[in-house]
């Protein structure tokens, strides 16, 4: 069962101040790239997914690496259009408790935020496909691309795809009135949606004003009557970021366990959630295994340098199993 | 209010050997340069103080990188008194719990040890200053240097300075009896005074045999009546090295919260604390926000490498209102 | 007390990924050497010992290379037979809480597992030697070495040397029904055993279907009763690799205090336990003491990058005595 | 013309150790992976043709790490075998004048060694492909691979693709004898023959004994009556390595410009030079040119570190032009 | 005489492949900081000038990291104006022969770009400066740079300043047309003109179809009788890059000896050249030492990484002296 | 025929600056160990030979390392004395053409250099010993070190060593007169003498005004008649330090191939040549044979990093046998 899941997103060139230095210290930078779609794509492709991430990289040096990055894990390129100016880039300070990690972004006037609808030929691009997903950083880029993930949902509903989407907001890219009307437009072509407690106000599921725990159970209440999709689940992460949680709701709502979590690296663990969430879905785990799969790999990925999740389903099911570490491997 | 602050020491070349090896296993040491005051310099130059470190250096090289450590992170230079054989040096190994981070020492014969009056011209270097801070490492270095700190204490006096002083005792360079002559004489001119219970045995305040707690009330109470200063105050590491606590009296004692620490990098914390210290006494903090703002600015110390604290107000001010890390920030 | 001891095993080419990269994303890789008894080896060396390794490497780049590291820390190479084709070879990737540290083997056919008896003469390596360990690697290697192990044991005898073994027990090298067969057999020259539960099996000691704590009383019992050893002893890590406790049996059984762990490096702690075991054993520390010492050792190693233990004996004695870290030594 | 292309042979784990040092001396190796016909694969994917490497490669993460340095620069790698015990490796030091680089090999025992028949299903592998590329190392692995690479040769001209082999003799993996029986057999299926003077002996054309250029042109002579190649093509390195030229035959000799060096990196050259020779002969270029175009890429890649020739065809396509360095291109 | 320098310019993050990769290959990329005025700064400033560079940085960790690289090596940088969104940014790949170095760039909408009149008060710059130099990159930045640059030329004459400009034509920041109408009305304004026989055209200076020699003796005369400069100076590679030569006019023209050159870093030699040739002229080097002066600090820049010349004075007159390498300087 | 040699001096911790940065720009340092005469000895180890250093280094972490590098080589390290407060050192900033090599030594007071005669027992360390090596730089590191090299110089003539010295005169350690007073005495007890042209005059050969040939003959003339020695030998950098080639008299002058060189490291090569010498002339080897060695080991060493050289009898063989480089060894 080797399906076909088609990602559409921007991907960044990423500099990781090297040997745990700030960024003014330090010499020289680990460069890797890395973005919400392209670590999803990555996930996929190491389950043994057939992994086709979809945007737009101009034709330099930077771009190329920016490909190159993506074919290593065995992710399709083929539909990635070439052209525009630059490869937008962040600076990652990996930060120490009790620090924080903090990202620093200069992505404006990347070539996939300039990117047009003629880039992407959607009908090609679904061909024989079983599932799109994307996040809300995509249609934040531009005006343009909100338009074009549009396009997209509209085109992956007509040719039967399931779709999904991780909220994913970004206040940095766009203020919560615009993000609003775009993402309650798209979400209704969403099937299985990505979306934390903060973010479920972007789909006006605004009601935390009461207690955490039923004000979340209130806003998965709101989702599922507003919008049609039939899966929902978020991940966070708990007691000063030591252990991961998931909860999911497709018809009831289900946690996983409590996973711990050592950070080697912050980023990426969200879209490690999703890509896992996509592959059990299409793999037809029932819900426990589902959400407790999700959230296993979502640990993992803090332990795995870079944006990219690269453990195998092999190793979450392992960490499943064990519910932690298990000392040496030999 | 760009006060101009007057810090007085050695500055020492720091051997690290690199990707956490030991000395002897390191094929490379990382290498960075450090020492008590100089370290509160850095730090008072990145809160945006006017910041000068009075020092000597040889004219090679070794000099030279020490210089321009200093530049880098805005520290006036033009005091530093240029000549004398070699740069005092050390090796930090930094240990991982349950070993101990192990300083070794390789310092004798430094420039700065060998330096004489006519090397510091404290009417120049006081000119329209505003604060004078030394450890007692400074009058530790040579009889001379001890000579010439008096003679510094007596001219920030006169020039209308306050003084502070990190008492730092270190038993490699002078013994208990040595230290006590020579710190009983300079803290008649200190207003600052940051002293923790075993240094306060250098200048008399031995009354540990009691309890930890009332024992250091007593001690505090020892100081204030037989020194002339308005301030005291220490800062401690708690419960195995993973949290740090402070406490200060200037009229009454208050102690910070915990803040909780992950330790890269041991070296500094108490330079840390005490720049902070004299950047919230110079912006008339009241006395909870200061000790708590100079307890958290050494907590950060502990996840940056090197001796110098690079945190910006900012950041400190955002730990003491987070009680802890949040995360990545995007 | 100059005391000699004879180790003989395989040491291995270790390449571990640097800069905590998994071996797929590593753009390179730490070169080290170790092994089970050259780790023994090399620490008996550090605490002074006359320590002497016995293997086979070959006469190239590689072998030299593995023979100098362990000259660098005093190791007496004299009796290395050189000759065969390879080192073998072992990837180590840390991995992170909750990742496990993974070690991939790549030993097949290295020149020690196709060493022969006349490359190692017993008569003169045992000649004024006092002491001989092996683990229950070296048999594993090929039926030849099993032999050689069988000869070495009763030659030690012969020679009036105290014998000892660890049992690491290791199913990818050969099976429980192989393994039990050759150190039943082997166990009968042994004075000091070192097992643990799980490997107690393949000395027939298999009772655990009880509660595991008089489970392994009466494994003790067990292998005194039908193995001539006047020692026995094991190390075990608790509270998820966080803390290492060791127990003993020489006539009465002991614990050892339970000392806290940060893993830097989890490969050799079991071979720093035997190490230091041997090194009490010989210094005649009484058994609490020697217990101590040895579960200390063993916590250290965790803190030191590489196969070896490079701690003293100073610093084990410290670390006995503060039960703990001690932040900054200066 | 997007010709498809297939390479079949060995990819081996390369430690280069860093930073200049010898392997002995080296605290780490660089990792990188690379092979003859590996190397000319990725040329010709780098060229923008669809190049498929045939290889096998056990299923643990060096296996996978080596197909992923293939499928980073865009070669298919879906017909590589998985399966065997290991991927064998080497160490290359670099060596400077007066030294020469030293290649150690541990090669023995492979994955690919130890290949058999059913591993390669050469009716789909050739299934709409062009050009089929080996060299000598191939058979040279084991006497199973020379009669697949037999059953390859006759597979391929069963299916009209064009074969090539570069002789590629290593005396360390068969002697003459061996060479000379099995290599005669299979230039009988090669259009395009890779052989420099040396070489040319295992063919049997062993005529030096005379003046080298008369001597090479009648190995040329020899060669073209023997076998039915229609293109014979060298590269050699002049004056103490510093400059590279090509000859060729495919009617009349004719004899590439010379082209300076300056070698960064030492392995690969040669294959550069069979990846730009096929390219050239695929896109029909003239004699001068295609023996220009292939002398260029192979003195470029002197300059690229590791076994890849990255360098794309207008880089190439530079140097032809310029004859040589422009200092910064801006 | 502790001159007076100021600079105005962009200064940009450079990303350099470590360990001689290429961009796409390396892992990680040493990070620093230059641009042509930028680097003209920092020599000065190492040669004991009071160097003030003039810009405009972003108010982020890397405008942050920009302005402490300039502070590190004694450079001014309080009149460096703080606002705008990013720093630009380019990619050096060092390239050997017969490879070019290549630098890729990705400096569009920088903050110095955006920069407007109102960053500058040129006024408090000027005063008690004895020295202005700019380059053709400031102008070409922005046409409000343009202006701005005007106006500096303007101010700067007024204060009675001297007056350098290096015409650095790139053609990938404006064309042929646009760049003369900017730099022939800037130049009416400078007294001391770094151009090369290609820029000289921008000048219209264009007669470089006859034999070069001679044409640029034309070039020079033509801008002598068309401009008000005093000094027309430049530099040159010869010998694919491995020897430079320098000539200046100031009444007649003279030519330097020829200095060998290795180059480790190509970046920056012709910024040395100008940084020297300023040094000379205001400490009255006669006419033969100055060119030679400025061609040795030129040669001596290829062997210094990044683009900051750091050879001190010394170095500089000892290579005039040694004409070439002495072996180890004990 | 494994001869004893016996070699006396100062090891001193070296720090390269890593990448080819200047120590003010280097981030890290490369730590290694090396001195005139531990180079001799870890050449000699690396040959074969019963090499035995003799010096003295503190009882710290950093005369560990350095002795651990001296036992890593095969350096018998018995009889070097533990004690005394540093390790000096030294900054070695490789430099490129045009610029030199600069060394920065911080070695005052140095364990070594405060050796006292009870420090070494030469009748135990001349036990069956066979050879004495020592150079100039021993005696210039205090009086009392030149009186015990006379000592020591008397014993081993006592006990029928052959002595060798280097005459290796540094003016930073000793003026010329000091240095002429000690050496002419100690040069009385030397039977193999390194001295070059400008170094001959320390004891007493100063003849070089006339033409540099005749001169250095004259100079042979002068030391054979003045001092008892069989042998003298010197070795030069030619052309730029690209070249070497080295001269012998023993009866008769003979000179050496010129070798090419491409230097990595630049220092240790007259101590590589020593080695050769002494390894060579107890091999009696012929004059020819001798000289060509030594030359060949001088002009490997510069391709090698650090003060060691490591190449073997083999590599020195094959470049006298290749006469330059010879491409990849596979």
């Amino acid at each position: 069962m080797n399906k076909k899941v088609i990602t559409f997103g921007e991907i960044l060139l990423r500099l990781t101040p090297a040997d745990n230095f700030s960024f003014e210290q330090a010499p020289a930078c680990e460069k890797s790239f890395g973005g919400s779609e392209a670590n999803v794509a990555v996930a996929l492709a190491g389950y043994g997914m057939n992994s086709v991430y979809v945007s737009k990289l101009p034709d330099n040096i930077i771009g190329q690496a920016a490909l190159n990055a993506l074919r290593r894990y065995g992710v399709d390129t083929s539909f990635i259009a070439r052209g525009g100016s630059r490869v937008g880039m962040y600076v990652l300070e990996k930060g120490f408790s009790p620090c924080s990690a903090v990202c620093t972004y200069d992505r404006a006037d990347s070539a996939m935020s300039q990117a047009c609808p003629k880039d992407f030929n959607w009908r090609k691009i679904f061909d024989r496909a079983d599932w799109f997903h994307f996040s809300g950083i995509t249609p934040a880029l531009s005006p343009t691309l909100a338009r074009i993930c549009l396009s997209a949902c509209k085109a992956a509903k007509e040719h039967g795809l399931t779709v999904s989407c991780d909220v994913n907001y970004r206040s940095k890219l766009w203020d919560m009135e615009k993000a609003s009307a775009v993402m309650r437009q798209l979400c209704r072509y969403v099937d299985v949606l990505i979306v934390n407690e903060e973010e479920a106000k972007v789909l006006g599921a605004d009601m935390t004003e009461e207690d955490p725990v039923s004000g979340f159970h209130r806003q998965i209440e709101f989702l599922q009557k507003n919008y049609p999709c039939s899966v929902i689940a978020a991940v966070a992460r708990l007691n000063d970021n030591t252990a991961a949680q998931a909860v999911i709701w497709d018809g009831t709502i289900r946690y996983s366990q409590v996973y711990p979590l050592h950070t080697v690296d912050p980023v990426g663990a969200g879209d490690a959630f999703c890509a896992a969430l996509i592959y059990g879905i299409i793999h037809r785990m029932h819900t426990d295994e589902l959400i407790n799969f999700a959230a296993a790999a979502c640990a993992l990925k803090h332990g795995i340098k870079g944006d990219f999740n690269l453990a195998s389903v092999d190793t979450v099911r392992q960490l499943m199993k064990n519910n932690g570490h298990t000392g040496v491997q030999r």
